[in-house]
């Protein structure tokens, strides 16, 4: 991460209540899943992702599928992050929210390279229960990818009803 | 998929060149990945999908990233077959071209439960190397997410340096 600002904290992944933190992409309880990990950085968030020499798109690159899910999981996160700077609490004080995505934009400015990836994270908008977080993934140094997504923070009594 | 048109003919993912056929969502030569299938239904198109137990967002729910996921190859395998049409050409008859993403947008209209899903494409606009695909993806009948993705066609010396 060169010579910015140190990374701080836990990742909010492993702050989200039990009960949502299942998620393949990035639970802390999915044994099988990405575990993407997302962290404050200065006033925005990073995640650190190292694609498998099998999720590969056209040889040597990372398939799309991929990228726009670590873009998703790192804008919850991030989404998650920024509520909690909002109300003025520290990311492992206590649970995070936990967002969902809403919407989400992808754009591939460049084939993404089967490499370690970095995803940065800058809030645009947070208005009531709703976030919009804006993405770059690099992949040394260069942005191979932004994302825009919209994410929706659940109501602690939905989504737990359905197993 | 009831009594509509007959799904038609060969996945188009089955017609890529064997060096452009290794991406985790749709290669055929993938071992670990997706399999994800499109093939012509009428004027359209269609991918049938199914997910992992372990594909999970909150409990019972798909994640963002593999509806992502799936609409993004959906999408690619789509343009493919709307380029082989616009060519008078069957799918099947020859190698198919090869698209890749350029930009991909998803709505998550509804969650999307832990279910078979259904994938239909529309061409909304081929115009040289480049394709725009719509799609709606959803589960028992009720739609839960929008795509939309603009496809690139490779050209086929492109892309293959890499490995």
């Amino acid at each position: 991460m060169g010579d910015g600002p140190a990374i701080d904290g836990p990742a909010v992944q492993d702050t989200y209540p039990d009960d949502v933190a299942h998620c393949y992409g990035c639970g802390r309880l999915n044994e099988v899943g990405h575990r993407i990990k997302t962290r404050q950085l200065g006033d925005g968030t990073v995640t650190e992702f190292t694609p498998k020499d099998f999720h590969t798109a056209i040889p040597g690159y990372t398939y799309g599928g991929l990228v726009a899910s670590v873009v998703d999981c790192h804008s919850t996160g991030s989404a998650a992050i920024f509520a909690m700077q909002r109300g003025g609490k520290v990311v492992g004080s206590e649970p995070s929210p936990r967002f969902v995505t809403a919407r989400l934009e992808v754009d591939y400015v460049l084939p993404t390279p089967l490499s370690p990836m970095v995803l940065t994270g800058r809030l645009v908008e947070i208005k009531g229960r709703k976030a919009t977080v804006d993405t770059h993934l690099s992949v040394d140094g260069i942005v191979t990818a932004k994302g825009l997504a919209v994410l929706v923070e659940i109501p602690e009594d939905r989504f737990r009803a359905r197993s």
